[in-house]
């Protein structure tokens, strides 16, 4: 392990992973310096949607972002099978956002007025439809929106994917290893202090999701993010019950590989608690069985948690620090991690080498004036 | 590993090994046969509840039996602890049967006061007692039957003592064994065989659970036993959210050490897919939360299902064969095998040893209409 | 759940997974009926070598059988994950069978030309090449047999695509269901006596692994299989090792997905206890360590062993019961039974079909005379 | 939870729960803060011996200190029974230190020697002795010093008891909590930051283990205290192998309750990492069964490590600091955390009632001239 590199990304995540990889690919020298075993936090616990439409209903530069990531994933599926032999997952069936209510019905359609005319594909499907291509769901399932280019990988395999294209580059790792401090000087970043010591660079990312606030309060950047810890659980099924991710209002139901199904997640606010609570489980299993009747026979498998990290307008943050140069941040993606992961990487790597981003971009600004300025400006 | 032995018990689950070690104090020599890893089937699934009281609220010779088996855990605890280092974990805090309407109530009432008309302890709470030594439960508890001498233990510590205490007199384990017929001469047992070869012995005792069936059928005692699933759950808690083991209509809740409660169990017949389903986690886990609303903060751990042996007339089979001499089986104790093990150790035991029994265990017998007629006198 | 089918499989591991889909395919109807849970025997602890020309190193009816099965992986691995999902992990960098001493190095040679002059790809490297090719290999491994289109998959997600196709194409499962008998009438077979009652087919195909000979002894049929437990470990690394699957004399090592890598196994006769020894454990790593040095550095992941079927001559049964019609018996793949998985169910489903098969299957006839003639005229 | 305390514990493991316990028992109010689950790490990973002369072999203050705090375990043992139902799994048979050599056995009788003189038992073996007591060692085993009155106990459930009796008595718990610095107003501290907040007490406790560094450098503290790795493996058997905690040259070899045999530990400085190698693994099994030939045979469980405390001069930490009032630090006790845990919490607690404490104390002063001098007195 060296003691100087271009770019130190502090976290382990599905974040921290995939920039470390676009700096790789660039040519850069990178360490990642995890406190725990990485890709084990939120980046494992995660369903793993591609939910750019399902997530994101109204026009702005996340619904860009989130579309564009999403838009990266099939070439980086090759990518990554090519470079590590890990297989992310991805399953390209969409997403179906379903109605119950007649206002719900409403404000769904609306949503795919408005992402049509952005050019995305998205189509309503009645209730004699949804009986023809998800028989299984519920007849309270009114209706729904079907966006057949959202869809969903492994985030555990994803972020393992990232994180084994970057070490196959020659990037290094520094697990179990807490950073308790940045090397400042002259306005300009020089490194971190860990545990361990002292690790030099040009750059430092901060992209320790809910975590970042402890680095982010040292430099006086308060950017309001807090966490959410969401639950999940899994079970078994000898035939698919479902084909499609379903995104209903209060959990989703992601069908993966060989037979696993995967149900997610309540929103606890403000704890970093990762322990699941019988209430939690309750609560999950008795919606996801009134949506999807046919999961009262499958075989339970396990109940997790993963922590979250919001912030107060939904944005993530990607920017550079306002005041200290060669220091930035990649954090608050909340549930939108593993699909904007791809994006973050190359959008942070592009700030690193200092490209010029488009001008939407600011949206998601350390500085709270220019991303709400921007954010207004754009609706 | 010798090819003789006096007696051969197949199954080794919790009855099996109570059987081992009783008759292994009394000098024999030993050999049990399991078609798996010992006690990990029904015998470390179940709760460990000492139910005499809650479970069998009839008088008769079951009521009897569980009383007297109840009694020497006190005992058995000292004698195991010394002879292995094994921990039962016995709890000796009482039991709470509990009423959510006046039917019930009066039903509870009445129970009390047959159990101590012999000579059991049995006490009524209102719901302002329940509300003093068990206040996290529900409102919906109007009253209950404490059943004081009514307990609880680790079941799978106590099935590991009994068969480390049968190793360490000198017991023989098979493990990984199917036992695939006996082998009977003139009207004798002479051992069974089994997938390894054959294996001879003065008497069999046939004690293995829910999968006695098939060597029954072959032996053409049709018990009209058959299997029941039951699903349970557990979770963890800082501090003690109740002290007495809850005894409710669809479900119990058993506080054990550390912090761990363990709420079962469905009740699935016909089956012996151990597998749990995300219905009956959700089902126990509304009961259990509706009965102990402070759960629902409490971490969940874990979800698992035994396959217990139910019989026709709801009494267990513990008897010589009518016909075959020197061959006995133990086995239907449907959920109170942890507790009655004791007693069905002593009391097969004392059968292969021929000595006397008490009248009341022909309410045991394999032959049905023996046992159908004793049960009918006692009532 | 129907009750009678055109064929019943006995054994829900890999092979009688495979054998199920191929009759599906065909359009059968089929039920297979599994003692414990489907693919969790040996089918799931295996490493999934597909070692045609490591593990079978002289010409005959084995070696032939071996290379056909190899062959249908590539079309294999993409039928599967159409009709399931399912990815088998298909990798396809060859194997490499080390030498450590000139004897080896010279058997080795032979073994190379033979091959050859049966059309197979199999090149010698020297020391130098396998520094190139393998760097990481110690140096006492002085030069090695690179059969380049041996490979490997996943066991268990290969038994788990067998099985979900199967279940796909209307196949139905009884798991836990131990089959005790087999009903035969006038010489020919009817169904299956089972735990839960009797299932009807035209055919039965006895697939049970080591565990087929207690129904094998029934029907008189001694075929001289015995089990042989396997124990293996995984280690974990952040950079692959090795690139091939290397084939050493006493352990394998096989570099799987995501930095897994797999080390088989020991060979422990006559048991079907499925527990791993602390020996077993050590005396793999020790053999490990010594061929890889940097496998000294990776981190340890878990142990676990299953139960192979041998057979006394070294080849697997596959045939047809000389005296009972419709009953076909498919077992005693010993380790190479992941790798014999697709043409197994092909010859089964051809067999019950009643088409012609080559002469050279006589080799795995259930009659031992037919077969051992078979056998020494192919030498 | 309050947000002002009498006592602010950081660090959730078996010392900080242990300091929480004593001051709740003298009635303070204490808050304890973890920044993972408590108990968790080395409190978990440890073998729970009670080496209080197998691990100290000479005179001087951390000797009396191992000896006060072993003396306090039987009485412990009964009241967090009482207390909290938690049994800690005292088992007082005592410890045999082992030679091979006869360097060794010079250095084992000299050791019996001084501890004599200081009024403990200390008992030379034979290797006859030897074969008489543990037949199952080595006869590479030449003799051995006995140490009766040491012991062992369940680490976790010493830990766990302690927990569990802090929450009984009151004491607040804050897991999944990073603290970041402390509040220090004036020369004294008024308590700590954290992640979710500020919290306030008279007195702060830095208990951390190895994690304690971070806290400490911030307090210009450089106590000289780095991380050592243990790796330790578990194996099962069906009778007792052996019945005293052996204490090997390069490792130990502990019985514990129901068949399960720990084996520890390996020692690799300077390192967090928490991960077991294939070489930690190796090495262990190769140096336990060389002294126990008979562990081949048991049944592997598992391998984990745990991350140790060591200090320079090889004391603990146990003092006030220097210079900032109310602030204490009670961490650096390597491999004997377990062993003085119940002494670390006594007199933690004296030290913030301002009790006088025994002049021996200054040996584990923060300030190392005071303690250099007291050691160097001392011998």
């Amino acid at each position: 392990m060296k003691k100087h590199y271009d770019t130190i990304v502090v976290g382990g995540g599905i974040i921290g992973n995939s920039i470390a990889y676009s700096l790789l690919k660039r040519g850069q020298s990178v360490l990642v310096i995890e406190k725990g075993e990485i890709n084990r936090k939120a980046s494992s616990a995660a369903a793993g949607m591609l939910a750019a439409q399902a997530e994101v209903t109204e026009a702005g530069p996340l619904f860009d972002l989130a579309r564009k990531s999403r838009n990266m994933f099939p070439s980086l599926n090759e990518e990554l099978m090519e470079r590590t032999g890990v297989d992310i997952e991805l399953i390209q069936k969409g997403m179906l956002t379903t109605a119950y209510t007649n206002d719900k019905v409403q404000e769904l359609k609306e949503v795919i007025d408005f992402q049509r005319s952005l050019g995305e594909e998205a189509v309503w499907l009645t209730r004699e439809d949804i009986q023809q291509v998800e028989p299984n769901l519920s007849e309270k399932v009114i209706g729904g929106m079907y966006a057949p280019r959202d869809g969903q990988v492994s985030a555990f395999k994803l972020a393992s994917g990232f994180a084994r294209g970057a070490s196959a580059l020659g990037g290094d790792y520094l697990e179990f290893t807490d950073v308790h401090g940045l090397l400042i000087e002259e306005g300009r970043v020089r490194g971190v202090q860990a545990l361990q010591g002292e690790f030099y660079s040009e750059n430092v990312v901060i992209a320790g999701g809910a975590w970042s606030t402890f680095l982010l309060k040292q430099l006086d950047v308060n950017l309001g993010m807090y966490p959410v810890k969401g639950e999940c659980f899994s079970v078994i099924t000898a035939l698919p019950l479902i084909t499609k991710t379903i995104f209903a209002e209060d959990c989703y139901i992601v069908p993966k590989r060989e037979g696993r199904i995967l149900v997610g997640a309540t929103m606890v606010p403000h704890t970093f608690d990762e322990k699941v609570t019988a209430d939690g489980v309750s609560w999950l299993l008795e919606r996801a069985i009134s949506i999807l009747p046919a999961l009262k026979e499958a075989e339970w498998e396990r109940a997790w948690a993963g922590i979250r990290p919001q912030t107060t307008d939904g944005l993530p943050y990607l920017g550079v620090h306002p005041t200290i140069s060669g220091l930035f941040v990649a954090t608050g993606h909340y549930r939108n991690g593993v699909l904007l992961s791809p994006i973050t990487g190359e959008v942070i790597a592009d700030m690193i080498e200092q490209k010029e981003l488009p001008f939407a971009m600011q949206a998601f600004s350390l500085d709270l004036q220019t991303r709400r300025g921007l954010y207004e400006a754009s609706n």
